[in-house]
């Protein structure tokens, strides 16, 4: 391991140049007079897989094309990681802002030392580039990989993915993984690294109460007919009770209590809810009021109300009684609910309420589970292994509030597993002007995605 | 009486004609170019009213005129009346809807006998020119009327009467009478005439919420920050209880219960509340469960959210906690209801439900307290006796859920209350293409009129 490492500080500048070179290439798959850039970087990602050593390819689709390689040298019974990344970026603009071009990346001083600034220098070119490097010492200095390697490469995970369900079912067979690494999130600060271990679902629902077949005037009117916003507020208003748990019948079924090495976990953070809240104005954690912040914040559900709308709603006043009024719900789920029955359950909650002359009509817009990785699968064990080492200090074991959709995707299409470890901060100003990657952020990466692999390579006995 | 009677069934034809001419007169207040007209109509009553013996002039305003006229026949110790209408129309269009010219006044024959069909036939002057002919017929076989009189008419009833304070103020003097009659108001059927004895007052107000200074992301914040519309329905839909009660604080203080003698007045009238509610597409009368639907109707105070608005509003779904959410109210008061306080108690209702993030900012939109004349008062008494008398049988004593500005005008200028009594009926579509006053209703009009003013010279020395 040590020769890796050595190898891997040795090559530094040189792993530089070929980000650079990459950095480069504008791929921004959401812009069409960019579609051939998109093309170049993911022949670029190819032929220097296929010059590593790896069999890579281009896999069409009906957008940008996916780039897969797998290394075998570890032969048939090494744990097999698939790696995902993505190569396409966000658009640069707007430009007047960036202290220099998007596509000509420079390194340039900061507080930490130098820093890569670029479109893409972290999302996601600089943590892709940095794993491919970590492979590259690998064989470097072993001549093979510690485990059966194949990396997907995305080019539109910028523009929503939409064929990425497409390229998971027709390579099916070639992603048949024991599980998937992702470097596309990252560190909890610059001295700690992170694993996040749990992601919340969605489910969305918008209910409209109707009620007369018209406008009414509230003075002929006003008392005797039924008013549907104050009906959608008094039910709405009844979601929670004063300790902040939601009413929905059986809407906690399923789900766990944070584990507590977790809860360790997250104590040891150095995670202040009035500062994180303060930076919006607000003060007070708003969720149940026996949980942590944290644990408002990752590991419990919510129902929110994201839009509402019905009556007058222009200047001054008028003495309406509308005919309808309605309201946009989602509801953040953690794993072991059911998003149908939440759904259903919320359908029903509205539907008991309801007065005698109040319709509901309801409208869905998806659904998807809450995603959590056991703290004891065998991949989870290797990756906090390797990371303390590198870092001096154990990953922070973080959650994560919203989705995913590349894991939820992972799971969903190909059974699998993710363990989401990447080396941005908070501060590398993704999708906006001046993005950057600090040196020590993509070196230590480097290092850390070498132990990682390694570190994989004990793990398979327990997987299987 | 009974020759005042037989000369007003005598001259009905040419009462007809005297209504015809006026109705001729093309007075939209509305629109600028009917301003010669309109200035036309107002000389036509004072014209009309100098003949009959009247004192009339024109009395100018920044707007149309006003109409004063005073026939002080009766000497000084009868009781002065003051009678309102209006000489203004509402416009026509759409014209193409008329079966005949809006302004060419014709006799049509309908379910009831003939009608008269134009623009003002009952709105509003039909109704002022029966009750002129009801005058007359007193000084053609009197020479005198029972009562001091003064005819107030207004120019600018129909476009919201910006000039009306200005006109109260100007002539508080010559208008200083014992009451107010206005003849602007339906019979409760073609059989049974009415007076209106309550109604409504009004205080608008408009509530925010304030969490966040910024909108957030349900997946980053979604859970420990407090969420404004779900902060808005929770307060909001605790305004009323399970039995329809309005749980804002003191809001029923000073609130009467509806006196015997209206509950059994109403309880006569064939009012059938699922009908009423079934032309609007609803059935069950939703305001307090104790309470009649009449009264829910006319005599008990409403809270009415007549607009709902926050977040996003439009297709599909969107992550996002809203910084704010605004919700527009009015409330619907009856006498005794203090319309300030209860602006401040709803207020303090909001302040005291607050999270602690929260923050609540309000607007008002105007406030005016409910209105009730006493049944025992003289000129009431005296109406119900003259109405009686003249359709054989008792007025419904109605209330009305919404407020009417000049009774509240007269009230705040002259300290008078007001006798609302008028012969118009449902289906007159006023305001609408096809305006019309049935013969039978201008005729018993006038006749009603007549007896009316022999009926309230006895009630002047129980009103002093």
């Amino acid at each position: 391991m040590e020769q890796i490492l050595q190898h891997i500080d040795d090559q530094l500048e040189t792993s530089l140049h070929r980000l650079f070179s990459l950095l480069r290439i504008p791929s921004i798959s959401a812009q069409p007079a960019h579609k051939a850039d998109c093309r170049l970087a993911a022949a670029w990602a190819r032929d220097t897989l296929t010059e590593m050593g790896f069999f890579a390819r281009l896999s069409e689709t009906a957008g940008l094309p996916g780039v897969i390689a797998t290394h075998y040298g570890a032969g048939p019974d090494a744990p097999h990681v698939l790696f995902y990344g993505h190569y396409d970026v966000q658009p640069a603009d707007p430009l007047e802002l960036w202290h220099s071009d998007p596509f000509d990346p420079q390194l340039v001083d900061g507080p930490r030392g130098k820093r890569i600034v670029a479109r893409g220098a972290v999302d996601d070119k600089g943590q892709v580039v940095s794993f491919f490097e970590a492979c590259r010492a690998h064989l470097a200095v072993n001549g093979k990989l510690p485990v059966r390697l194949t990396i997907l490469l995305e080019g539109e995970e910028e523009c929503g993915s939409p064929s990425l369900a497409e390229l998971l079912t027709k390579e099916r067979e070639t992603l048949a993984a024991d599980f998937v690494m992702v470097a596309d999130t990252n560190m909890w600060n610059f001295q700690t690294p992170a694993i996040t271990t749990s992601l919340r679902g969605l489910a969305a629902v918008e209910v409209t109460i109707k009620a007369a077949s018209r406008d009414l005037h509230s003075g002929l009117f006003g008392g005797i007919a039924l008013n549907p916003i104050n009906e959608l507020t008094r039910i709405l208003g009844a979601l929670r009770d004063d300790q902040g748990h939601i009413q929905i019948p059986g809407f906690y079924d399923g789900v766990a209590p944070v584990p507590e090495a977790l809860l360790k976990s997250w104590g040891q953070l150095d995670f202040d809810p009035e500062e994180f809240l303060g930076e919006v104005g607000l003060k007070h954690p708003a969720g149940e009021h026996e949980q942590s912040a944290l644990a408002q914040l990752w590991a419990r559900p919510t129902a929110e109300i994201n839009g509402i709308y019905g009556g007058y709603q222009g200047d001054g006043t008028k003495t309406v009684i509308p005919s309808k009024a309605t309201a946009k719900l989602t509801f953040r789920l953690v794993p072991g609910q059911d998003p149908q029955k939440i759904v259903q359950n919320f359908e029903r909650f509205v539907t008991e309420r309801l007065a005698p002359d109040a319709k509901a009509e309801f409208a869905h817009f998806g659904a998807s589970p809450g995603f959590a990785v056991s703290l004891d699968a065998p991949f989870m064990r290797a990756a906090r292994d390797a990371l303390a080492t590198e870092f001096g200090r154990p990953a922070a074991l973080i959650g994560c509030g919203a989705s995913i959709p590349v894991v939820e995707a992972f799971k969903t299409y190909l059974g699998l597993d993710t363990l989401l470890a990447g080396f941005g901060l908070d501060d590398d100003r993704i999708h906006s002007p001046n993005e950057k990657f600090e040196v020590a952020c993509f070196h230590r990466g480097t290092r850390a995605h070498a132990r990682l692999l390694s570190a994989f390579a004990g793990s398979k006995t327990i997987v299987l």
